[in-house]
């Protein structure tokens, strides 16, 4: 027989996924004889049965009633019974905590006649009644689906009538009176009486905490939260205790440590004569938990002590629910506190300090997600704001500035020292400028991998994006807010956040972080920076923690970077290098002309000159990158993009000239060029057409170029003594034999350049692997490559047929809501689809050279859980934009940490 | 020491990797004691050190000498002796037969010295001056690379002037003086003399071999009959004999079988004094074997009976050549011979009744190309054709018919009963309707895999795709060839050649097929329709010939079909299923209005009326083609492709509406909304965006609207008391939750049908394989799944990242230059890639479901090496276009025989 049911005896707190975090807490607790009050759990296990079975398995009812006679031995009373009532709670406890999604029922066993029995035993009527009273309301709403409000208005309507203040002034007999009127609401609403047995009151109530579990509000913060749908709740059915017997009866909530601060000494509020519902409606103000010293000393101290001995038991801050029952300390809930970011940093450093638990423990108690919230600037918490609407959150920080809608408003009010935000519909390469000059970037289309959200998250720059609220018109200059019909124009002060997506009215302040200081500056400027002992201490803890996830990391951290402004910034985070460096940005402001006219070439020779012309524009660049670099390597991807992106939108041209036409102005002979060019590269599908390495099978020359502006670049650097460390790239590959030709193109054009120069040029050649044949056929393209770069976002667009532009926006939303994925794959690495490609690629790539250096630079390289990941199927480093990189040092340490004592190789495929 | 060169008495006919066709046959023949003039083999793996190194290898002289000085003992002459001397031939010969494409020298081994030996020994100066004459030249040029022109100039000149009338009139002086001018050129062209040092000739000559392998005319030769261009080439240096030496003498071509009709009996050409390179350049007429008889009965009766013996040795057809040198018959080379298909056949039944072959046997000596061309009507070979240009072929057959550049006319001449040749720029699915009516379709853009070609050879229906020499103006209605200025209009004639690309002017009579007639409508007709005993014999053969296929096959053939006129085709053509039922082509025509006002749809009711308004089409479209395939599976394709397809093209309506704009006309509410819902619908990558599965959650409306309809045409036909045997096919499947919500969505709807009607349905519900994500997560789809087809078409696309529509155009020749593939992967399927990723998707799901279905419905599925592939991996069935039908089945009865006797499971991954 299944076990369902466990008494608070039985189980532990490791059982979290059986009996749900609070029952195994309860549990914990029981077994370290704290005074709890005694109950069982019944598993979700159980849950699972009945949700998928529509009925309780058989063998539950069995077990309840076995268990339900355990704690009426204990307690000497009996369940619902007429003279001395055992009063029961039953509460929902999941394995992760859910706060106030799902359903809880208290009082259970009160009747018609066993409320006179509670009036007795306590010596207090009221008290009788009003249990009573909150019973059937409860268990009216959550159990029989009554509407919460036909209650709680015949409760408002007598107190107003009687001239009431609030539920303390009623009298026995108008808790009566409501009773009554309760019953009477149940039986009009359901057609049948509320339930007297106390165990079809009990069994009724498991089965609404089962079935609260798939409520919308339940499901729709798993899924914001990223848990499971197919866990199951636990059930938690325990002795009732009374926090509100009078004076010396109350309730509490305490935590070991400040959760909010993390500063060290207990920390919490209570409640006299109150029970635990009460606290969370907020009717009355709480006491800090001092207050208890002074009212019960004797309980007090008992909970200090039980708080002591819960922290070096559990190892962490606890969080902790108790309640005082006429002088008696009763333990209701303990768990692990949830704490904010800082206070996640300084418990863990404490906890070290106080030599109970060690360094490596350390840098799991914290996480990337948690680092990045102390990095970016925030607006000031307790500043006045007014909300103008929202988007999606796309880089984090806080950023206020005047709206402007094109790059040379955007460029010249910022020389005149003026803040801006950029506001466009959607941004495309050519908003760059803006984007670089401005505070952060707002837009009204595109999802959290449009090209306004990845370029300012490779900036680190705050980006709100798909403001769908917002009507964005750049002719007129205006941007309209479509809920609230306001409207605000160019030079209109906003505020966007770019870590909640709100969007904001005005000058709103904004407070600077210490920990980005220390991060970027060293530990004496961030010290300096800070403005309290709370921020100093945060300083330090976040620097032992992050010294010791350094030197605990296998995997190497690079930056993503394209200029020398983003490489001093990379070197800055300690990166060890960059991990991509994206050509074609260089190709882009005045350098687009010779591009075009390089395709726009009628012959060789008008190639050849337009390819000349850029040489030393590239060689320049790399020069500057190297240079930033001096001495780490610098991971050089050629050119990528498809080459209709250098030239005009089709739709856009054709309309502007059949315009033209029909004006009857004359089309000049370069407009049909550019028009017949634009109709010959146009494509379909672009990100499956003619780029990458395509592109340098196809013009040659642009490929020689890269190679020779890279090698030059290096014999000039060598010659002022420098050590500049490129590596060369190839992006797009599918097979080894496109691998061959670039590389045989391109070592002649570096043997060339050494043989000009006379210095010796030794450049590693290396290929992307971002298409599944690449991934498949890795052990042949290994031989012909000096490394594999992962390129793990067009590896997600073709492994599932996603293109990155389209499928956000469009039917993204269907698929979390029918949990096909519960994060989108492009956010955090699909493990079982791409990951496995991933996985695959460095078996085959590692059967054919066991040594060969293989990174990823995808957007993934900066996601904490894309990065454990990497860990465990050994790449040697990840490469993410330089902002991330504090965090992917962090997540890095942290997977060698876990790898190193929980390590097993899941990841075989089955093949 | 590797061993570079074999003697012809020690190889043999399977060698033919390391000694090339012709040397491994030579030593064959040898090895059977015919009279082969002595010689050796220098291996292909001596070439591929040559190439690869840059020189011939250091062990190969030695091992010449050693070869040379047996062959001197076996003639008792040496080498370029001056009294008596040894002359040799140097020729190619790959694994590969490529006639023309590389080098032969002769008569290696004359000098100035050795030149007056001969003429003594042979007692013919004329002869021994002739030789010399012809060794300078071919040397000059072949080895020396000298243009042959400057060479036939001073010949030409000296018969001009001395007035002759050919090669035969030229004297003894004559050919000294050209001996002399000959080796003038040589120096004057490389300041070399010509060498004198027969030793040094014949190495040079074989260096010459070696690097003809590597010409520009050899690569393309290779490229177009799949050779791969790392084989290499043997040399063969054999004893020259002569059929020169006048009447007694000669040189033919034989063949133990006609490789032409097929018919029984030898066939050849001789031709009296003269060398085999005379009748290769054509200058005099053959005449045919039998005048040897006449001639030489002696050497006619060895020839005849050698012809016997190695066709019973080779149990083939064989082609040989042989010299008769004064009276000595010598064999030069044999082979199995090339043939048509229509020999093939005939043969291949022919060798079976003479119990040379076994009925296995005879199925693997066709090809389903080769049925392939006995398939399609022809063009009269005799007729006058005038060629307007030429295309890619993309469907074969042969058509005529007036040019028509739109639907309507094409279908409003048809209906007076004239035939039409559709002609566009290319063609989008607006123009099926033409498609359909059309003789053929003929387009200027556009690869074998365009729109075009798919669909047209889904029909059956001749195409000529890409011939970019064309400019088609549908507004003018002409057709220009650029080449030319030639310019045709619609109504004028032409003929295309969808089996060579080619266009011509004019009525082009056209020959039937009664094979086509034969497998459609069984034996008796294909008798009834052939017009001779040639035909009739063919007719015949093929029967024999398909029948043991369709015995021996494992794999089922299915049809891809939409309508019921192909199912019935379909049917005629033994297809035993339908593998893949479109839907989408449902949903065009008069019917797009209702899907246009589904997407225009502001609310549900409105996007419910309009699917309720395409059940009963789409019903009726169901009830046609299960009817018409009654008994037998038909798989349905739930709609696949992106919305958008169905609403006007952005471009071309922007402009539209700009163009009114300017024109100062009023722009309509309908209009705009249009513009609106095309721009919303709009995507970058719509092979990556909103379709397949995705359509089906986003809008669930429309996969109900679709199940039901196939459910209620069950019921309808049930009624009827028929079989109707529908098979539900999701599209675009990644992962299994899709496939749990699409199944759990069709299961619903069947249900519901079920009970309405009170008939139970039990309809099988799989899912195409078709993104790389549902390969690797194929286990655990397979739970959720019924059957699965694999769609390699789209496979190709996401794990190479190619789109089909853009790359064939753009960058897939510089590919097939460079050996990235040597035919395209969307022609055959890419076995190390995509094919491995089918192949993992095959066994992960059997590891589920170890009697799970899979087939495959791409164009691969027609295509015999892919045939071939999918028989290794274990697949149930291939679909494919009905008139591929047969060819499938020969090519999968081939496959089935292959396996049985040679079968190795190669494709074993990695992982």
């Amino acid at each position: 027989m299944t076990k369902y049911v466990y008494d608070f005896t039985e189980g532990n707190k490791d059982q979290k996924d059986l009996l749900g975090g609070k029952g195994a807490n309860l549990a914990e607790m029981t077994n370290l004889g704290l005074p709890v009050p005694p109950g069982f759990t019944i598993t979700t296990e159980a849950c699972r049965v009945y949700l998928n079975e529509g009925a309780s398995p058989d063998e539950l009812g069995v077990q309840v009633t076995a268990a339900i006679r355990g704690v009426e031995a204990k307690m000497g009373k009996r369940l619902g019974d007429a003279k001395d009532p055992l009063l029961m709670s039953v509460r929902s406890g999941a394995k992760f905590s859910m706060p106030g999604m799902m359903e809880t029922v208290l009082n259970i066993g009160l009747n018609d006649k066993s409320v006179l029995g509670l009036g007795e035993q306590s010596g207090d009527e009221r008290f009788a009644w009003d249990s009573y009273r909150r019973l059937i309301q409860m268990f009216g709403k959550t159990v029989m689906d009554i509407e919460g409000d036909l209650f709680s208005d015949k409760l408002h309507k007598l107190q107003e009538e009687k001239g009431y203040s609030g539920d303390l002034d009623m009298t026995t007999e108008d808790l009566k009176y409501l009773v009554d009127e309760f019953k009477k609401v149940v039986k009009e609403e359901t057609g049948q009486d509320f339930p007297q047995d106390p165990r079809q009151q009990l069994d009724m109530a498991v089965e609404a905490v089962f079935n609260s579990w798939n409520t919308d509000r339940a499901r729709i913060y798993r899924r914001r939260e990223h848990i499971p749908n197919d866990l199951g709740t636990g059930v938690n059915v325990q002795t009732m205790v009374f926090g509100n017997m009078g004076a010396g009866s109350g309730t509490g909530v305490c935590f070991t440590r400040d959760p909010s601060t993390g500063r060290s000494g207990v920390y919490g509020d209570y409640l006299e004569n109150a029970q635990g519902e009460d606290v969370v409606a907020g009717i009355r103000n709480t006491l800090p938990l001092s207050a208890l010293e002074e009212l019960d000393k004797k309980s007090y101290d008992e909970l200090t002590g039980i708080m002591d001995r819960l922290e070096t038991h559990y190892r962490d801050l606890c969080d902790i629910e108790f309640t005082v029952e006429r002088g008696k300390l009763w333990m209701l809930q303990t768990r692990v506190g949830k704490r904010t970011a800082a206070a996640a940093f300084r418990i863990a450093d404490q906890l070290v300090n106080e030599r109970l638990i060690t360094h490596d423990e350390a840098v799991t108690r914290v996480t990337g997600d948690q680092l990045t919230s102390l990095l970016f600037p925030q607006f000031d918490p307790k500043a006045d704001k007014v909300k103008v609407s929202r988007g999606m959150p796309a880089s984090p920080g806080a950023a206020v500035g005047e709206i402007v809608m094109d790059n040379e408003t955007a460029v010249a009010r910022t020389r005149e020292g003026r803040k801006v935000i950029l506001v466009r519909r959607e941004t495309n390469p050519d908003d760059l400028q803006g984007m670089v000059v401005a505070e952060g970037i707002l837009t009204a289309r595109g999802g959290k991998t449009s090209h306004a959200a990845v370029v300012a998250r490779g900036m680190g720059r705050c980006c709100v994006v798909g403001a769908d609220d917002l009507v964005i018109d750049d002719v007129a200059g205006t941007m309209k807010v479509k809920s609230t019909g306001k409207e605000y124009a160019v030079g209109d002060v906003i505020a966007i956040d770019g870590t909640t997506g709100e969007i904001f009215e005005g000058d709103v302040p904004v407070t600077d972080s210490p920990v980005t200081t220390f991060l970027a500056e060293g530990l004496e400027a961030g010290l300096a920076a800070a403005d309290s002992d709370d921020a100093r201490e945060l300083v330090n803890a976040v620097n032992n923690i992050m010294k010791h996830a350094d030197e605990k990391r296998r995997m190497r951290v690079r930056a993503n970077a394209d200029n020398p402004e983003d490489a001093e910034l990379a070197r800055k985070f300690d990166a060890e290098g960059i991990g991509l460096c994206r050509t074609e940005h260089m190709f882009l402001g005045d350098r687009r002309k010779l591009i075009e006219a390089m395709i726009l070439a009628k012959d060789e020779a008008a190639q050849a000159q337009a390819l000349d012309a850029l040489l030393p524009l590239q060689r320049d660049d790399f020069v500057g990158i190297f240079g930033a670099m001096d001495g780490l390597p610098v991971t050089v991807r050629l050119i990528d993009p498809p080459l209709h992106e250098f030239l005009p939108d089709l739709t856009k041209l054709s309309v502007e000239l059949a315009r033209k036409e029909a004006a009857g102005e004359e089309i000049s002979e370069s407009e049909r060029e550019i028009l017949a060019a634009v109709l010959s590269h146009h494509e379909q599908n672009p990100m499956l057409g003619l780029r990458g390495v395509r592109l340098g099978l196809k013009i040659p020359g642009l490929i020689k170029l890269q190679v020779r502006a890279i090698a030059e670049a290096c014999v000039l650097l060598k010659k002022e003594g420098k050590d500049p460390r490129p590596e060369i790239m190839v992006p797009l590959i599918g097979g080894v034999r496109e691998m061959q030709i670039v590389r045989d193109l391109a070592l002649d054009v570096i043997k060339e350049v050494s043989e000009e120069s006379g210095i010796s040029l030794d450049l590693p050649i290396g290929n992307m692997i971002e298409l599944p044949r690449a991934a498949i056929s890795a052990d042949t393209i290994a031989a012909e490559s000096d490394f594999f770069s992962f390129g793990t976002n067009d590896l997600t667009q073709t492994t599932w047929g996603f293109s990155r532009d389209d499928v956000e926006g469009t039917f993204f939303n269907e698929y979390f809501d029918y949990g096909v994925f519960g994060i989108s794959p492009f956010e955090s690495i699909d493990v079982g689809g791409v990951g496995a490609l991933v996985d695959m690629g460095v078996q085959r790539g590692r059967y054919t050279k066991p040594d060969l250096k293989m990174g990823v630079c995808g957007e993934h390289g900066g996601d904490p859980a894309s990065i454990h990941f990497f860990e465990k199927i050994g790449l040697n480093y990840v490469s993410c934009s330089p902002f991330r990189v504090p965090v992917a040092r962090l997540e890095a340490g942290r997977a060698a940490i876990e790898n190193e004592t929980t390590y097993e190789r899941k990841f075989e495929t089955k093949l």
